[in-house]
């Protein structure tokens, strides 16, 4: 990958100029990883975050033995379990990659470095956290006030393209439901 | 209210030194709110937020003709409906005082200004919103994983005062039950 691509990436948020990008980039450290790759396990503390280059990588807890997909991640989005790396307190989600994934890997340490010698690392990650909490709570509020074929349609509407990538029973636990109920309402849907 | 007290709030993230605060303060607007003062409807787009000095506020949103509380604030905590306030979208929550509320207001224009005159509020806010974002991937999760006692617990645990200061049926809709079913977790919780 080009530096010119990872400038793309990190003027989404923030006017870096080209010196600037100099300071940063060393930070955040290239990896690629195969799909099905365990990232953190339920209960450790989560020391990195992920720049989504190309791939999906998946947020999940775990409930009576199942697991509950809690987020999908894909390109030009930050993956990781946010929760953990910044309150440093354990994990309540596990993470791996659904596909073979290009990231840019931000650790906690090279972070905290960042904030010390550039503090304009901080309007980076404001807005960075800003759009996750904007995430977190439609995801939040969609499973208080809507029904499981409404969160559905809403996927279909706003991330069409996971409805390919991700495996159905993975869509179907981050519905709340079962396989056979999120079948139920695509037929259903299919109908109309 | 003394310069010196508010003083306190604001090093609660970050080292700001007295000149910063002589900077920052005037964009902190002090104003007092009576009980049960309706700040936000849902629909509208939040344009403040407000650091509680004294008093509770409360997040709602509606389902059915009915009042679901999402989430209470009390002093020293940032109350909003920060979803809104962040993405400029149409609230999903309103926000009314439960308590007679003395608060420090910071408008959306008046945040966007101190970004431009005073970069390290792009820190102070950071940290403001990654804590935000912290509470409310816990509560997420305990919806996911949690029965309504076990959450009953947990506020009992993490916010014993909450369950003194809100009124039953709040409290009931907070953890997603009827005042009824609140009862009997109390009533069984009494008797262990």
């Amino acid at each position: 990958m080009s530096v010119l691509e990872k400038i793309d990436i990190f003027r989404q948020f923030t006017d870096f100029n080209d010196s600037e990008l100099e300071i940063i980039m060393p930070y955040f450290v290239a990896k690629k990883f195969k799909k099905k790759t365990h990232l953190l396990d339920v209960g450790k503390v989560s020391d990195e975050v992920y720049y989504l280059i190309k791939g999906c990588i998946r947020l999940y807890c775990e409930k009576d033995g199942e697991e509950l997909s809690t987020y999908f991640f894909t390109e030009n989005m930050f993956a990781g379990s946010y929760d953990s790396f910044l309150s440093r307190r354990p994990s309540k989600v596990a993470i791996e990659t659904l596909e073979e994934c290009e990231v840019l890997v931000l650790t906690h340490e090279a972070q905290e470095k960042l904030y010390d010698i550039f503090p304009k690392m901080n309007e980076f990650i404001r807005k960075a956290i800003e759009q996750r909490f904007v995430l977190l709570h439609d995801l939040f509020i969609s499973y208080l006030l809507n029904s499981p074929e409404e969160r559905y349609l809403m996927l279909q509407k706003d991330r069409p393209e996971l409805l390919q990538r991700i495996p159905q029973h993975q869509i179907a636990s981050f519905l709340g439901i079962t396989r056979v109920s999120l079948s139920r309402i695509r037929n259903r849907l299919a109908k109309k």
